[in-house]
């Protein structure tokens, strides 16, 4: 499956234009790239630091095809892609990371079901449709669990804990009627993630694993080196590899896993750069940004190695210009028009020499 | 004369659409700045990056008004911008560095006279404006010198040697019968360069002096750090806050310097970020471009200590690929349209520990 290099010059599609465009784009000039960014909403922040934008809906077939004929390969920066989009424009310029990883990832039943075929551990889980298959889910994994809708979450948007059996009937409320699945809790130390990469050839590179912590369900901050032990880092990698071989995947991965006593259980993953992989700017020579880029482009993969130990926080509102102040401390601001509260801004990376 | 920070989401105007005014660009997205290009020369690579381009002359004072109005800032990524155009938008908005940097950096004579008058070394020189003034000015400095055009030299271009009196003749005619100056060979045993940086409070920062090596007359090397004692370090970076003071200058100022037995001498300095300087983009944790943006836009100068030592090489026409398959090398593309030989199309820095 190994392919020609693109040389510099070339055209990148990027399917969304958020903060992970944005980057990509960065990413990619630093390699002479061209991006154009494809996004149905009214200025989005990656279109300041690309060439060409194209505003139109993931369902309007005619911009799709003639993006796709703009460039030389398309990316995406989020995983809730319409498929029927990637299907329009397909046989025009290749897609990667490839559809496959699109459509497990959309879905937390097939994402669930792909990770256990694979061999992998995951949380103890069950479709829930109804009130009805809620019960009988509740009866197999118990409490406390969480239902989460299968498609379209984020940021624990479309997630409702319950504590005990009395809950059930609020959290399924909360669905809307959606097609979910139930979750056992995990009993973790810590959350981990590794940002992986595999190349047009097959090779596969990943980062050092990051040690996660949320507030409100969004994640607050990323530590390198995790608190944990250089086999639990080594099982980590592995995990990822096999899931980005098993995908046949060209491109960045991130993939969450909990640290439990009987070793890790994968959360979930996303096809795409990823917000716990933002240290790697400041920390790496290559970045999560730049590795997608090079392998979506055939480029080799490049030297991810950590020279420095890194703390990362997400800006919500937060005070850019103090951050940037801090000794150690690189900022980076996402450029988005309208702060809301719990909006990601930008983010703030301390370094320190590697311990 | 500290000014107000300028807020993320601010304008940046830039004169000039070539790499550097690029990687500007690229630092400044990372700020969540907007720039505008502006460039007279057709697909400058800089607009590649940007938001806005405007392709006009330099003597268009209708353009260079109109770009002027829509920018919060004004700087420049190339010394050889027309006063003129400096004179046309300055009542617009503030241009940073100031105009006196770039009058004296636009004149060799007046950058020496400058630098005598600031206290520092500089070769023997004398003014040249015709044959017999040369023949005076050999007979003060002796041979051998080096003739350099007063204006608009770069990378070894206007510039012819003398190694002997007889070679005269021949240095002059080359000329063209441009004013120029005559400047004694100075005895060195490397030549450095420090890239400092003044903010809008007066407050100075300065990376670690780079050792240069220059092929054809154009950089080819910077190691960092150069092969100086500690104490000629120092020296080299107080020299360079005594030019950014004694111009009361904003931004980044790339100056060279010579390492001789008798200490340092001042070669000239660039009013901008500079070629000596790229490798603080994978060495630092700010690099020069930011640094610049951080103080034209009046936000507090970042961390730019050396987390790795750092090799960076220009690459003319080099194997990009190949470069980039190199452990510990990152790669730099300018993404210009037309390779040429000799012509920079981007460089590689090698970083390893700090030894």
């Amino acid at each position: 499956m190994a392919f020609e290099p693109l040389p510099s010059g070339s055209r990148i599609g990027i399917l969304g234009g958020g903060q992970l465009g944005r980057m990509l784009a960065l990413a990619a000039a630093r390699l002479g790239m061209r991006c154009h960014v494809y996004e149905p909403a009214a200025d989005p922040c990656a279109a300041h630091v690309v060439e060409r934008v194209t505003r139109a809906e993931y369902d309007d077939v005619a911009a799709l095809r003639a993006f796709a004929n703009s460039v030389d390969v398309i990316t995406y920066e989020f995983e809730n892609v319409p498929l029927a989009a990637i299907d329009a424009i397909a046989d025009i310029a290749p897609v990667r990371p490839g559809r496959r990883a699109l459509e497990t990832a959309q879905d937390r039943l097939a994402e669930k079901d792909f990770l256990r075929a694979t061999g992998l551990a995951t949380a103890p889980y069950a479709l829930v449709e109804d009130a009805a298959t809620l019960d009988d889910a509740l009866a197999e994994i118990g409490a406390p669990s969480i239902l989460k809708t299968r498609r379209l979450g984020y940021d624990g948007k479309g997630q409702a804990r319950i504590m005990a059996l009395p809950d059930a009937a609020a959290a399924w409320k909360s669905m809307s009627g959606a097609p979910s699945v139930l979750e056992g809790f995990i009993d973790f130390k810590c959350e981990i993630s590794v940002i992986a990469a595999r190349g047009g050839d097959g090779s596969v590179v990943a980062f050092d694993p990051g040690e996660n912590v949320h507030m409100d369900g969004i994640l607050h901050t990323t530590t390198v080196p995790a608190a944990i032990k250089a086999s639990t880092a080594q099982d980590a990698v592995l995990i990822a590899g096999r899931i980005l071989n098993a995908l046949d995947y060209v491109g960045v991965i991130g993939v969450e896993l909990f640290v439990t006593r009987g070793g890790l259980v994968v959360n979930e993953f996303a096809p795409r750069v990823h917000n716990s992989g933002h240290w790697t700017q400041d920390s790496c020579l290559i970045d999560q940004f730049e590795q997608h880029v090079r392998a979506i482009c055939g480029w080799p993969l490049g030297d991810g190695a950590r020279h420095s130990d890194a703390v990362m926080t997400n800006l919500l509102g937060d005070d850019i210009l103090g951050a940037a102040d801090m000794r150690g401390t690189a900022v980076h601001v996402y450029g988005k028009p309208d702060p809301r509260p719990g909006r990601k801004m930008g983010h703030a990376t301390l370094i320190t020499p590697r311990g």
